[in-house]
């Protein structure tokens, strides 16, 4: 997708939390295109999957190479996986004016290339591209190429629509006419140009098609892919199919969906079918008595099937069950009509309005509640800080409780993170093993320029917990130093407690 | 929608907008419930419509009220708008549990209403709301209550998916059989809530409904109503019905939509299908050659039909022919195989895997290249920067082209930009209306700590031109200053060229 790409490191965490979600295949690249890719497979080596398969991407075979020497299929190959995911022409314009070979010889390559990997023990699924473009414009020629897919050993077919052209009553007719032709399985694989991704890929399933090509959050080229966070739970809540390993990964949906999101360095879409925060909320007060007492006369699917929340007002009845449990753990029993709770809740909602995300930084979350209630006080405390950054140099200087540090950075923030450190490690020597483990910078506002409000959100580890906290300002060093602060200060708690 | 509230102001140049746009009814609000609305009908009068009639939005009556004392149905005809949309129960449930009427005397409350109307000279858009869920849990009664508005005397009867729970066949199937039953137009009216609210539209229309409801951008409660941006193309340009005023009313879609989010303060959607920014983007080279040769290999639609337009992005898998298309369009014509070019490209290669993505920001990338080719030397250059900042001060200060500058900000970035822009506003009076429309912070690197690497993305319009630009270091202030000052470099080499 145009403006998005994952690290290594992400790629290899998103590959996990599919995983743990129970989808079947996993695509993690085109190893033969991007080096970025391959270096995926053999990362991905070291861990083991505990249901997903992995697959690799790669086009059919050139067109005057013999298999064994095409470079592509090498790559698939060599990444070591047990699945590939070929694609190759089934639009007649495609095979005339783009790859400018003869009809027959793109067989050829459908077939040679199917062969030769299933030859080398590979499962393949073949993504006949353009197809129902090319079914439309040649329905015996798109038909050849999937029978010969087949013919050639392909365990799935896929139809794919590569432009996203398809509108829902075109899609559910021409798979419905491949799948009697065919023996194999069929799978769809839609783009969103219609805005019908999700649509299609439902009505393709209705038609018979058995394998389901998507991503999360619809991330993909142009306007997207179907996005599978919506197409799961139609699929399992409204037409009864099994399609995750067990029924309880639909609860991690949206879980799945905010990491992506994060990862791809985007806000999560509020207004997401679904997972997104607004997906089920409720305005007006009588709407509200009437959700409360009829529940499914307002909403389409409870929404805890998905792993997300009604809301009435904004999110603060969603953190409140959190933030309990999480103060249980410590010792902590409160009643949720505690008026000091509520008084703490309301502050978050404040927050909230100001740009915190409290649902990705409950320790956080967990300060304000602890603090409003009078049962904590921070331990570490800034008096003051001030950097000092130019193009080749960044200093700063940090008063915490009473202690003064200096230290210099390779930029602004990490200048001020170290002068910190270096005052906290004389006084708190038990933190020396807290290390950051994750930074990440969000305008969360609507308007974006350089005055705009920036919430860093920070994770911590210790070794054996983890914890995430949020900080909010106009000036990035200021929430930087907020949700440090909060991170240390969080850590003491929790060892206070413990105690 | 939650979070998003139009100004009277808004909803008047909105309305004036689409009627520009060439639809048929704008349903501007709900004056028995809502002043705000109930004003905007009285603002509106002074404006007269060239093709779009104004209807206004109400409830049936209530149920021991007679029609000519329900204030609800008053504050239609005190509007003064020629057309009512009128809002009834269709589903027993919500009969029974919400307004727990009996099932007749919600019969009697549908006739009457619309009858009152009726005499009062209004044309009855009738919505039957939550009608497809009726029509399964009921369909006798689901069936009784359009037949009655039918009576009555409505002039279309609109099926309603309140919760939007439906899928397409279901769509399908329930329309049709009311359209059978009916002589009068059938509508269709859908939410998101399952993904499905464009695609539902579709087949609401293929199914033989005549009138459909929607927003501009899918605007709507919870996830939204279906859009009417990608609605309409789907119905003009794929299943040939008139929908516009005219057919050169599509080309106005893009421009609507942009107003629309504008308006809501809501960045615009870059991956909206039809009109989003790369809802026509191609990205690797072998691809772009193969768009310029055969676009409908490639595109669904011609994009200048929606009033877009196809972009090239740059990418680290892309080749040369996307840099070419954009110097040819500043009217410097290179062959493919200029070794100026090669090394440039080699260049941007380098950078992209220290953390730029020239994807989003074409702009710096054109600047790398004429660079490198010594095509054009920066007018503006930063002689060195310095930042002071703490808790409550952030004060920067900015050599540039030997002229010194000095602000304050909310943040140390803000501090910057405003310190070099009293520079450059002295310099290049002509860089005054250049503004930054956008801003983002992304950490692309594997380790996210407080020494990771920055990229900042800037988005520059000068009220035609639109222009994004980035930077990338350790430091965020220096990532910024880097693409504030290639953005305003940006546009004063595009004056030098097209001089």
């Amino acid at each position: 997708m145009t403006g998005i790409s994952f690290t290594l490191n992400d790629k290899v965490r998103i590959a996990l939390m599919l995983d743990d979600l129970g989808v079947d295949y996993i695509e993690g690249g085109w190893p033969g295109s991007n080096p970025k890719d391959a270096e995926f497979f053999r990362v991905m080596r070291n861990y083991s999957l505990s249901h997903a398969k992995l697959a690799a991407f790669g086009m059919t075979r050139r067109k005057d190479v013999n298999t064994k020497d095409d470079p592509n299929l090498a790559a698939i190959l060599d990444s070591g996986v047990g699945v590939a995911v070929l694609v190759g022409k089934s639009w007649i314009l495609h095979v005339r004016e783009v790859l400018r070979v003869s009809p027959e010889d793109n067989l050829d390559m459908v077939y040679d290339s199917i062969r030769y990997l299933r030859d080398h023990g590979l499962k393949v699924i073949f993504d006949a591209e353009h197809f129902y473009q090319g079914f439309k414009e040649d329905p015996d020629y798109a038909l050849k190429v999937v029978k010969t897919a087949e013919e050639a050993g392909a365990d799935t077919v896929v139809l794919a629509d590569t432009n996203g052209a398809m509108l829902p009553h075109e899609v559910y007719e021409i798979t419905g006419k491949v799948v009697k032709e065919l023996k194999t399985v069929v799978g769809v694989h839609m783009h969103n140009d219609s805005g019908c991704a999700v649509a299609n890929t439902v009505m393709g399933v209705l038609a018979g098609a058995r394998h389901v090509q998507g991503t999360i959050n619809g991330l993909g080229e142009r306007t997207g892919n179907a996005d599978l966070v919506q197409v799961i739970p139609n699929l399992v809540l409204k037409l009864g199919f099994r399609v995750l390993r067990d029924v309880n990964g639909l609860k991690k949906l949206k879980a799945v969906s905010r990491f992506v999101y994060e990862a791809a360095g985007l806000s999560p879409n509020p207004y997401q079918p679904y997972v997104g925060d607004y997906a089920f909320s409720h305005k007006a007060g009588l709407h509200v008595d009437g959700v409360s007492k009829v529940t499914r006369a307002y909403e389409h699917v409870d929404p805890e099937l998905v792993g997300n929340t009604r809301r009435f007002v904004v999110s603060e009845l969603a953190g409140s069950s959190n933030i309990l449990v999480h103060l249980r753990d410590l010792g902590i029993n409160l009643s949720k009509d505690d008026q000091r709770l509520k008084r703490a809740l309301e502050k978050i909602k404040v927050l909230e309005n100001e740009g915190y995300s409290f649902d990705l930084a409950p320790a956080s979350a967990i300060l304000i509640v602890l603090r409003e209630m009078g049962l904590f006080k921070d331990l570490l405390k800034v008096d003051y800080w001030k950097v000092v950054s130019d193009d080749d140099m960044h200093v700063a200087i940090v008063k915490v409780n009473g202690e003064l540090g200096v230290a210099e950075g390779v930029g602004p923030v990490h200048a001020i993170d170290k002068a910190l450190r270096s005052v906290v490690s004389r006084l708190f020597p038990e933190l020396n093993n807290v290390v950051l483990t994750d930074y990440r910078v969000i305008l969360p506002g609507e308007v974006k320029n350089t005055e705009s409000v920036v919430r860093v959100l920070m994770e911590f580890s210790d070794g054996k917990l983890r914890w995430r906290t949020v900080g909010v300002s106009r000036s990035i060093i200021a929430a930087s130093v907020e949700a440090l602060v909060d991170g240390l200060n969080y850590i003491l708690m929790i060892n206070h407690y413990k105690k």
